[in-house]
């Protein structure tokens, strides 16, 4: 399904191409979760782009200790924002996070730039993929564009 | 209240106006709001830097009748992201939002820029001020940083 104000009249494949080209471009997410006092906290995550934009998934790294973790046990669902200003590039994606702790996927998508979040490397039991399940997408790509396009309804 | 991962260790008034330098610096935050379905939403908003930073409020403008307005009814918490991946700031803030109908103040604040959103101009009865107050504050400025800043404890 594709909502547009601005006259977008693409089949679903051509806005999806159009989502994941912002994605990449940013790369860099903005994750919010909902803590226990109804809180809502941000921080930047690094999206594995290498991982792909298979049947809407996107995924993180993220350690098993971390605050977003056991925000994520209580509200699984999470808002990633990609912004880039100088381009008036912005993206919403509204999903579902899950804590996947499989070794096998973690070594194919381990780059050795994710030393600077996670010093002891690779084999740090601490070390979890976030797949975030996007059901629900907007972007913006001039101050005033707006589309909505959502996912596996 | 200053706690950091990396060494930091400026003054509250120090640390505000770092925040205040990268938030004007980015401009367009990415606000997140919860839906009754415990969806989280953003979209790009145009911080009124000429309005300050006066108390942790930020301020902003908005339609009586958006989305975004309807969410905030049932839950007043919002996050605000500044991101800017060419230099690598990002800022997330928690805080409180509030629909302002001060007429006064909207026509003190108001820019031209703004019909871009509010094409009926300044006196479009639709038209309020979104005030948000901040009471936590989180920036990275380098890829491996992190520092916390919480006001009004
Ligand atoms: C760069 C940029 C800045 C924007 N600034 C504002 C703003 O200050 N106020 C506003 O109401 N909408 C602004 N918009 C439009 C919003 O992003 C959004 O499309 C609109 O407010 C409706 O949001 P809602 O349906 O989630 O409430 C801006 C859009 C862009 C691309």
């Amino acid at each position: 399904m594709i909502r547009t104000s601005t006259g977008f009249e693409g089949t679903d494949r051509e806005a999806a191409e159009k989502l994941w080209d912002m994605i990449k471009g940013v790369r860099v997410a903005m994750m919010t979760t909902l803590d226990d006092n109804g809180r809502l906290n941000s921080r930047p995550m690094a999206t594995l782009s290498h991982a792909g934009f298979e049947d809407g998934n996107l995924w993180f790294f993220t350690r098993l200790d971390s605050q977003k973790v056991s925000e994520l046990d209580r509200h699984w669902r999470v808002n990633l924002a990609y912004a880039d200003p100088d381009k008036e590039d912005y993206v919403s994606l509204s999903g579902v996070g899950a804590v996947v702790r499989d070794q096998e996927k973690i070594r194919f998508l381990w780059r050795d730039i994710m030393t600077t979040w996670f010093p002891k490397g690779v084999d740090d039991p601490e070390i979890a993929l976030l797949k975030i399940s996007v059901d629900q997408a907007e972007y913006w790509d001039s101050p005033s564009s707006a589309m909505v396009y959502a996912y596996g309804y």
